[in-house]
């Protein structure tokens, strides 16, 4: 037996819905990193470290309601999970906007600009999917779309491997540039993280 | 009080025995892949890849059917990492496979075919294995052997490191073959994981 | 309820304390690692081996008291998260003193031994506090001065990133010197890892 709608349950909804905003908001700042000339990056770099602040702040404060909960909406453990992958999700994107700054990367390849759109679309699609985990409905389309953006960032990741590697660049120029694209295909799984975290909820409820 | 013989029950020992199957396939292919002429490599990736999606029909009949299963016959979430751990390995065979032939690699360091060896050697012990889970006997030998064979990885992961970094490879060779041989490494780790929750499930009941 | 102070509760303290002095007893071997000339360097990784298996010996008991134990003096989870968290330190410890020795590397960046040092101020902290988890007193200043620690690590590990790849090494110097500085952040982070760990345990119990 579970209950619903006090309002002790309703801020985990809540504080999942700013956590994924919150991912958003990153996502948002890496399709400004695209547009911007190497000068302002700096700059983007600030607001993502400090989304990224306000992302650590959402994932403590579910940590913290959680530790102090004797009745949860879900199990514990996937509650868990998916505050720590939606927290995975902001690190990556920060860590990759951080190497762009440090690195003094110039012209970025394309499939970079390729790998951003992905997030970005995945951040939308997780974004409006978290205030349907109080429902547990039209969850499914999500999960698999996700699932599906996550197999596209797959083929733009090995062709921006093979593109690095095929001469062009030098060792050290490679190296930087790997660290980047590695990231962000990380962060790209870690969306999927979090839809196989909601598919497991949801099942568990059904 | 456990249940031992339920069908439900059952199908978790025939998913995990499945998973395990695909996995000792999956290392067959590994060693086809040390005999194979750089022409044929891609026909090769193409099975490994249906193997890992084999296998990850597998994981996912084990997650569902853990996710709608009351009553298990180990703990929940030794079952989660078991299955987690044998999807891994199918992974990181398939990661290895897949970059060996984008990045186009001509003849590899000896070194890799022993540690495929080895992997190959830890995949028939484990697919011996999981059968065993039913009657929780004979699983000893299986685990310290995966264990000493894990230690044998590593010796030759690291030879293969100090090889690749002696100066007889370009740089950009060296990270192609580094991530080879670091995500073969991968594999022999997690096998030893898969060893060690076979071993805490044993503890468990006994 | 809790029974806090039988026999078989009290030796996960125990064990915890033998694991938190064994990784105070690694970061010393550190030290030792930076003042230590090239030649010497094989034998402290050799003593470095040999407290990394003392590590495995201590999580492998407090893995197998839980295994075996029906209360727990804190949540099993919590108890399985401190240990392993505990065990990477010291394994990220001793893969950054065996790549040292592997890669026959001379003179290291400053920016190492700084990050040698802040490993070693977490880990005196670390052992400090272990013996506090029996009365979960004093433990608020010691996961405050290891958050802020990591932190300090991050900008370390920054900067040595930015400096690597200046132009002043040869692209596999650069590599070699990168998995270093890496490691040493994992073992930075792991230190947290611990530290967050800790905390949630207090807040439960609190």
């Amino acid at each position: 037996m579970r209950f619903r709608l006090t309002p002790r349950e309703t801020s985990f909804y809540d504080l999942f819905a700013i956590s994924a905003d919150n991912v958003l908001s990153g996502s948002k700042l890496l399709m400004e990193l695209l547009a911007a000339e190497p000068a302002t990056r700096v700059e983007i770099a600030d607001r993502m470290r400090a989304a990224e602040h306000a992302g650590d702040d959402a994932t403590h404060a579910i940590f913290h309601q959680l530790n102090s909960s004797f009745i949860t909406p879900f199990d514990r453990e996937d509650i868990y999970r998916l505050a720590s992958r939606l927290d995975d999700i902001m690190d990556f994107m920060e860590e990759a906007v951080d190497l762009v700054v440090l690195y003094e990367l110039q012209e970025l390849p394309k499939g970079v600009a390729q790998q951003i759109e992905v997030l970005h679309r995945a951040a939308e699609l997780t974004a409006e999917a978290m205030p349907h985990l109080r429902t547990m409905e039209h969850l499914n389309e999500y999960w698999i779309e996700v699932n599906r953006l996550e197999n596209q960032a797959d083929q733009i990741h090995r062709k921006l491997l093979a593109h690095l590697f095929n001469g062009t660049y030098e060792a050290i120029e490679v190296m930087k540039l790997k660290q980047v694209v590695d990231v962000l295909e990380e962060a790209a799984d870690a969306f999927e993280a979090v839809a196989n975290t909601v598919e497991t909820i949801v099942v568990k409820e059904s």
